[in-house]
């Protein structure tokens, strides 16, 4: 067998920078999040995130972890050490269309905040009321991008899409029942905005949108 | 084998009472539609339509059929006799997102017209472009019932129904790629909408929404 | 960023008009059910209706919102407040197909009923029993609009959309199993309905469906 | 290797025995089709029996074949050689719910009688017209087997499951557009049917429902 | 509103006759199962049977019912009565492919049974190992009908269907994982058997399958 | 019905501000097509795109609108005017994975190139060959948006996604047979993206990516 | 932005090496498919091949490429110059179910012989005439691989996979109509296969197979 | 009925030749676990595993069983008895994309290594930070045979697939949510690899995957 000669470049190290640490805390236990939190401190990678951690694993990561730690229960995040000043081009705007679609909204939120980005929220604006979204249509508009957080119909990111000038960033929720197949019908109805500059991440994936958010609003400055 | 006893009451006389004869031009010739308008024209049932008809059929139709002929090119549909007068609750008012829904939607309008219903037509007011479905929601707001056509995300019949009082019907139309699935995305957002009184037809079903408009809009007649 | 000048009219306002306030209770716990609830109460806007709600949450409901309160086991509904009085144009009727359909029904009837609507009730009418069904064909046919609630293959809504002339508002359920695909199957069948004037709802959406049969039984209220 | 000493029985045999030959003639051509047949009469096999044949290749066939030969277009089946004398339990019922469902319960009829059996057809008996159904159940209910054809909500196989005793053979249709998923629809519906006593066959597969309905009419035969 | 005239026929009463009565026992608690079990028995309708019955209920009906009362754990099935004498052309004949699969093959045994079957068992018969299945080809071969019964990749009855003269029931079992969508992959692959005499009831409908194989197995009776 | 009194402002107007005209050419005929672009010049509006144009259409149009006409036949795209000056932060980088993908990867590129972008091309980098795609990752690496277009099973957004810091706007599309299932896998394997940073637009969607990668190239100027 | 240092190395050059150059010809003319085949008889790597090229460009080629050229109609697969002499550790066994699979089979066969295997074909195997597959498993289970091809249910891969000891590749084929959903349903199947050892590839990816099955036979001689 | 004169010949034990007994834990208790256990040890065919075992079940089998137990929590996997020696051609590397996927790609390693396969793993290699993946390159391409097993986008089997000579068994995991539909996502992905030589097994199904690796990895062996 011949040697390949690849070069053993760290691309991780390149693949990382920029971005702070996330832990995706699903099947995880608190021992095991707490451990490469744990790490991360020590290294001087704060802030760093665990999404998806419910109620009894932050208790017990919070005794543990101590001071630096802060718990999200809306979104179910996890934040060791402080959000990084906003640096980016302008606002990140989360909306979400009901209640429900909240702890989506909030993750993403949290997601962008903590990566060093303002960020305003909008809940509460589903297309069934009109008036809401319509009331807001100004701060949206003038947003470096939005994230339109929604499940049933999905319709908020095609109603964005045609009022704003900027990228919008659709998730999709599992929320809704019989014929919502799981965010799945939000998920299709998204991907066939007919509004330009829509794009869409995975059912509840509040994590992307935040992350993909921060990326968009630093553009420029990736470029400096 | 014992008799079963069933009276042979005439079902059929009761279920077509009320409601023109419509035929089903899909996979008929011109012949056979000819055929079966004449016998229609022949027993007294006129005003008659036949759907999914095109312009070659119509060319033959119209020379068989004569004066009292009508083809509507946009609809694909052909009316034999005057449409009946208006005699309904109010308007049936059609809805459509963009230019290539209209076929779907003139095929409703044009059936709920014959049948007796003042028809209003909004076409063109895709959420895309949000001013435009604004503008006339007053119009929208005042109808007996409103038809909404939509292709890709079907998000139009979500934010109608959040806009007026009365029922909507909403019909996705197969105006799509890729994900749209054949009109299934917008069908399946249509009947997760988050708006309360949508319901749903089967893709690019003008006709079934055209004759459940017109049922809609003389609820207070059959009661009569 | 220019203002895009949206004058603040409240839609909201008005698309709550005329119908009561319905909460959605999955997902809620008893608190704040009973917070809106009260709130509802206390701005006069009784009757107030709060849906799938289990028998555990009603009963600390019962024993907070005192004496105007009405728990539906079967419907697992909540109605604070009296029924309006009946004031559509004729009756609503609600017919299901087996017995697993009940709560379905129930959820369409009971809202209906609280919006002022007289409904009458034919359950266990499913199609592999003709007999039951015909035998109260006059009483469906005399509706102003019908509700038809199905699991498994769905057939109540084309049979019964055959033999009325009025609306056929077809409601799915998740009753059945396997190749039922969670009441999928039901909904496909029935969009595909031979029958015109029926048009579906989502998978147990019998509040929906409860919605839609009031507006449709006031269409000529609306327009006086 | 060793020798896995399988007795080279000739299960072939046995599995045609009792049953004419059936060529499947889909993506075969004239030629193919003619050879094959000629094959069959030479070796006495008649009648045999070609489905999915188009009217150009029958027109060749004819020639080749001549006085034994016979085109049943609306079935697009060749036979060739007479039927053989019914000689079932009792009557192989065929019904069709719509016209357009007829060409797949032609092909089932043709071969359930050229395998000798008594069909009798009940055709365009869908249950938006009620009335025709009943007219003719007593029939249904007397016939050895009943083979149900029908598309869009496939309603057809429960309603004749609930009235008839004997078993019921489903036959979905690709007949319908949209949401009927080219015939995926009814496929689903009949195999939800809450009727007992029904079975199903692939979409479109009047020849195995033909075949299937013989053998549950010689069931005694067999058994002799 | 005219009165439809419809004849109050007692369909009901032919729908019943000839099959015993059963109580689908999935959602229904042992109080109301008894209940029905205990009127049948009191209007001599016996035997009876209730499907779906877990252990717990089984007990506390056995000391409800009493001396007739019997469970079958596997098939999860009570009987109420004595199984009718077998009066049938011939044996109905259950093959399953794995042990998994025995309980829906168990149902389908009983039902027939029940219904006055003769049955025959032919368990652990997977087309993985032919053998076990070639072992038992005669007996398969001359019964009157066969059920078989399969999860995964469903193909056992295409190959029993090629190797057997009568009718063959597929019953597709949810036993598998990931592909295996929950039954719905064996359910495709045995509407699409290659073998003809081959028709497909819901996944794990043990009981469709045994009623119709008695069906099947009292066709000679019917038409006497 | 009381007046809504929506103001009517010109959405419409904002909307359409800062990006080009783009007229959707598929279902459109030559004279169509050529009247919008024709009415857009007389406005001032160029540059201006029509998409989904094939040759003969191009022809006509060429014909009538002259020395502006410029036709991209991989593309299928018409433009009539210049493209704008780049004026975005950066690069925008287009990667295709095979060469059947690059018509797709041609549409966005060239929208984006016309709205003002410095466009880079990378085709025939698909993931089977992976020394091509390392041999540019650090172009890739330096653009302000990547935009990843493949068929099949879509793992270039994946790849690409781990390798830059930048946005990732992942296009699917229909090359591949069998299991692609008309692109959807490709769209569910990138939705499902294991690198963050990657969303996704609609199957065969060129158009809508270079929209998007246009808007996000262009983030700071509408912040300034 | 930092230099990555991807050193340059040429995984191309490895990847290619030990298998012919394969030209896949769907959508390619036979100008393109000539000039690729002609560069590589230049460069010395024959024999090459283009697989699904139909007749009419088969003609052109071979007027081009004159005496080397060979046509395999069946497998629409085009070779340039002769098949390597057998060298793997045993023999390519191909089965196929029907007649119509056989273009897909022959593709595999075609593709294994050119690369060096020795292939033993056996069509018209399907499991609804086991006897026929009974009649060679001895030289089926002698084998170093299987490529097991077949459409509709897909029975063959399981039933071939219970009765051999070594890898069977799965191909499953679009041979079918209805719930085959294009090959679908036969590779869900053939997923399931409840015997080990199996492995699937797409839908009719005969030229997969045949590379896969050259690969398994050649795991020796690689190792030396 | 004639005797179909099938010989008994005894398929079965051919079939089980040459791979050590495996039993499938799912579903089945410790002491039915147990129990085949005992018997294969007490036959003599050692060493024998038991997949998909849980911990209770493991200590209670501890107990049981003695010295010669073995339980793999990761994996699940019971082993009785040691595994074999190496003895196939070369080396069954295995290959996981994320920490979730290890139980996975634990039960295919385990698996091959107890029946004679020397099995090298490299876990975390996800194409999300492809430099660990190139890391390892030159050990995957000098193995027999690759078994890579990755769960959301599968993006890892296509990888791998460009960059090694051998087969390559894919793996889909149920590793992910939303749109990752319960591994089928990564299924789909993997059977449209635009790689030559990967061919897939049902998801999760870590143990095919290893039994078809050590079939391939003793393919000499066979033939000799």
């Amino acid at each position: 067998m011949p040697d390949l000669g690849f070069a053993k470049v760290d691309i991780g190290r390149f693949r990382r920078q920029g971005v702070p640490e996330v832990v995706y805390g699903e099947g995880k236990n608190a021992a095991q999040i707490g451990d490469i939190l744990s790490v991360l401190r020590a290294e001087g990678q704060l802030p760093a995130i665990a999404t998806r951690v419910d109620v009894a694993k932050a208790r017990i990561l919070k005794r543990r972890l101590g001071r630096e730690f802060q718990y999200f229960a809306d979104a179910r995040l996890v934040r060791l050490g402080k959000a990084r000043k906003p640096d980016g081009a302008g606002t990140v705007a989360v909306a979400a269309a009901g209640t429900s679609d909240i702890p989506v909204a909030e993750e993403a939120a949290l997601v962008a905040e903590t990566f060093g980005n303002s960020v305003e929220r909008f809940y509460d604006v589903g297309v069934a009321g009109l008036d809401r979204l319509l009331s807001c249509v100004d701060a949206l508009a003038s947003a470096s991008v939005v994230v339109a957080v929604a499940g049933m119909e999905g319709a908020l990111a095609s109603v964005i899409g045609g009022l704003v000038p900027c990228p919008v960033v659709a998730v999709p929720t599992s929320v809704g029942y019989g014929a919502s197949l799981g965010g799945v019908s939000a998920l299709l109805a998204m991907l066939n905005s007919c509004a330009a500059g829509v794009s869409v991440v995975n059912v509840d994936n509040g994590f992307g949108a935040g992350i993909l958010a921060h990326k968009i609003n630093h553009t420029g400055a990736r470029q400096r």
